[in-house]
C-alpha cells in the first residue's frame, strides 16, 4: 500500500476525497470586507452571544460546524470524524465545540495553517477508507488572539506596520468519498523552518520561506510547474510575507507569475480597513476557502488550485525566551467540481 | 475503499503497521520509579542542559525522537512524517524539536491523550500507504506544566490528594509498512465527553468517562470482550480515576475484571513516591508505552493490549471562566510482536 507517496513530503489520493459541503462564519470587520458576499453567517456581536472572547470563539466553530452539516442535508450524527484545531491554549475552541456531540475528534495544532493540515488529514482518513464523511475546522478571534499572545485590547497598544489583524471567523469543509462538488487529488506534509525570524509582529516574514518551500516541494514530488494552477493561494502572509515569498521563488528560479494570491490580502481590503499588512488566523485561511475559493472551484471559475496554509508555530513563552518563530506550511491540491 | 471503517468510531488497519523501534527519555523522579530501568535514557538534571524548562522538555522530545531513529538503524533523513504535540502552549515542544530538521510534521492537540493519538494518525498514515517510517511523539514535564496550569513552583503551593504529578518524560515510536515488533491492528478515535467536573486537581475524575466510553465503543464496534486483551491499559487516570472507571463499567455490566492497569500508577510508586494519585501528563503513557508495554509485547510477556491515552482538554483559561473538563479518549490495538 506505499504506493500513494510521492516523493519526500507528498501524497496522491487513491480515490478523491470530495469536499460536499462547506461554511463560514465571520465578524463584523470581516463582513466589512471585500468576501463580504461569500460568508454564510455574519454577526455584527463579536461575542456571538456569549460571555467571553473564548466562548464567542467556541460558538463561531460551532455555527460553522451546524451548518457545514446543514447544508450537507446530512444529520450529525452521520459525521464520522472532525479534524479541528485553533490558536486559544490548549485549542479549547475545539474541545468545547466538540464536547457531547458524541462525533470522534482528532486535535490538531498547525497555527494559522490548520485549514489545510485539517483537509490534508481528513484526506488521508476518507480515502484510506478509515472514515467517511469527515469535516476539517477551525477558528480564530482577533480579540481572544489580542489578549492571549500581544497584549490586552483595552492596553491601546499601538501595531507595528508589519502586525497583521486577526481573522475573526470559522470555516469547516465536509469531505466525502463520494458526491458532488471539488475534489483534492494529493497534499504536500509540511517541515518546520525556521530562518532566525524573532519579530512576533513579523509573522508573514516568518512563514514565508516555509511556504516557499512547500510550494517547492509540491512541484517537485508532484512533477507539476505553477502554471498547472489557476492559483496558489497561500494561508495568511499578508502584504510583506507574499513579498518575501516572490522574492525566495524568484531567486530561486521558480517563476510563480500572477499565481500566488493571498488569502491575508484577499478578505480584507488592506487599503481602506486598517489592518495594516493584512488578515492572518486560523480563521483568515478558513473562511476564505469555505466560501470565495470552493464556491469558484464548485462552479468552475478555478479550474485548479494549490491551497497553501500557513502557521507560524511561536507562543508567547517562546517569545520572552528570546526564541525565533519556526515557520509551517501545508499545500493541498484541489480541483474544481465541474470537471 | 471505505471498508477498513468498524461501527461508528473504530477503523481496522488492512496493513498492519509494525512498531520496529521506541525509545523513551525520562527525568529524576521517573528513573527512582518501577519501570526506571525501561527507560533508555534518564537524566538527574531537570533542565536537560537547557536554560529553560520549556527547552528542556523540547530537548527531551529531541533525545526521544534521535534515539528512535539510532535505535531503528535508519538515518534521520529516511523519517517521512512524525505526528506530535505536547502541553505547552501553541505546542512549542514540538514545533522547536523538529525545526531545521526537514522531516515533515502534523502537529496534534489531545493533551495526555497525545501517545494513543499520535499512533492511531500514524496508522492511517502507514497503512494508507500516505507515508512510511512514520515516528509518533510527545512529551511532559512536571516543571513546565506546574507553571503552566497551577502555580510557580517556587510558590510552594500544597496538592491535593487528588492531585497528579505530572511526568518529565518523553516517548517515540516508530510505525512502518514492514518489519518486526508489535503490530497495530485496529484502533477507536474518542468523543469528547464532559459530565461537569470542574476541579482542575481532579483530572482522573473528568477523563475516566471518556476512557470508559472509549472502551466501550471499542469493544462494541469491533465485537471484541476484555477477555480478548491481556491489559487494557489507560493513559493517567491515577488511582482515583481508575476507581471511577471501575466503577462506570460496573454499573453498565460490562465486566474489565483484572484487565485494567492505568500507567499513572505503573509509572510510580503511588505509596512511597509522594505524587498523591498516580502520575500523568502526555509524557506518562509514553514513557510507559515506550519502554515496559512495548517491550513485553515484542518478547511475547503481552499477547495483546488495548492502549487507551487519556486526555483533560481544560486550559488555565476555561478553568478561571469556569467551565467543566472536557476529557478525551483514544485507543490503539496493539499485537504482540511474537504472533
Amino acid at each position: 500500500m506505499a504506493g500513494n507517496k510521492r516523493g519526500k513530503q507528498s501524497f496522491v489520493l487513491p480515490q478523491l476525497p470530495v469536499i460536499t459541503a462547506w461554511a463560514s462564519v465571520a465578524g463584523k470587520k470581516e463582513s466589512e470586507g471585500p468576501l463580504a458576499h461569500t460568508f454564510d453567517i455574519v454577526s455584527q456581536d463579536t461575542y456571538f452571544g456569549q460571555k467571553t472572547w473564548e466562548q464567542a470563539e467556541k460558538q463561531m466553530q460551532k455555527m460553522a460546524l451546524d451548518k457545514v452539516i446543514e447544508k450537507s442535508g446530512l444529520h450529525q450524527n452521520q459525521i464520522g470524524l472532525v479534524y479541528s484545531g485553533d490558536l486559544l491554549n490548549q485549542c479549547i475552541g475545539s474541545s468545547f465545540t466538540l464536547r457531547n456531540t458524541n462525533i470522534p475528534h482528532v486535535g490538531l495544532y498547525g497555527a494559522c495553517s490548520t485549514m489545510a493540515l485539517g483537509l490534508l488529514t481528513a484526506s488521508m482518513a476518507v480515502s484510506g477508507g478509515f472514515s467517511d464523511r469527515v469535516i476539517a475546522l477551525t477558528s480564530s478571534h482577533f480579540a481572544s488572539s489580542e489578549r492571549q499572545y500581544r497584549f490586552p485590547l483595552g492596553y491601546g497598544g499601538q501595531r507595528t506596520p508589519t502586525a497583521q489583524w486577526t481573522v475573526t471567523g470559522a470555516g469547516a469543509a465536509l469531505l466525502c468519498s463520494a458526491g458532488t462538488g471539488p475534489r483534492i487529488d494529493s497534499c504536500t506534509i509540511g517541515t518546520v523552518t525556521d530562518l532566525g525570524i524573532k519579530d512576533a509582529n513579523n509573522m508573514g516574514a516568518s512563514m514565508a520561506p516555509a511556504a516557499y518551500a512547500t510550494i517547492r516541494a509540491h512541484m517537485e514530488d508532484m512533477k507539476r510547474t505553477p502554471d498547472d494552477f489557476d492559483l496558489i493561494v497561500t494561508g495568511d502572509l499578508g502584504q510583506l510575507g507574499k513579498e518575501v515569498l516572490m522574492e525566495l521563488a524568484r531567486r530561486d528560479g521558480l517563476y510563480l507569475g500572477g499565481r500566488i494570491a493571498d488569502c491575508g490580502t484577499m478578505v480584507f481590503d488592506t487599503a481602506t480597513q486598517d489592518v495594516h499588512a493584512g488578515g492572518s488566523g486560523c480563521g483568515c485561511s478558513a473562511i476564505t476557502l469555505c466560501g470565495e475559493l470552493l464556491n469558484k472551484l464548485n462552479s468552475g471559475k478555478l479550474r485548479q488550485i494549490l491551497f497553501c496554509g500557513t502557521g507560524a508555530l511561536l507562543s508567547p513563552t517562546s517569545t520572552q525566551q528570546g526564541l525565533p518563530i519556526p515557520g509551517v506550511c501545508h499545500a493541498v491540491s484541489i480541483t474544481g467540481g465541474s470537471d
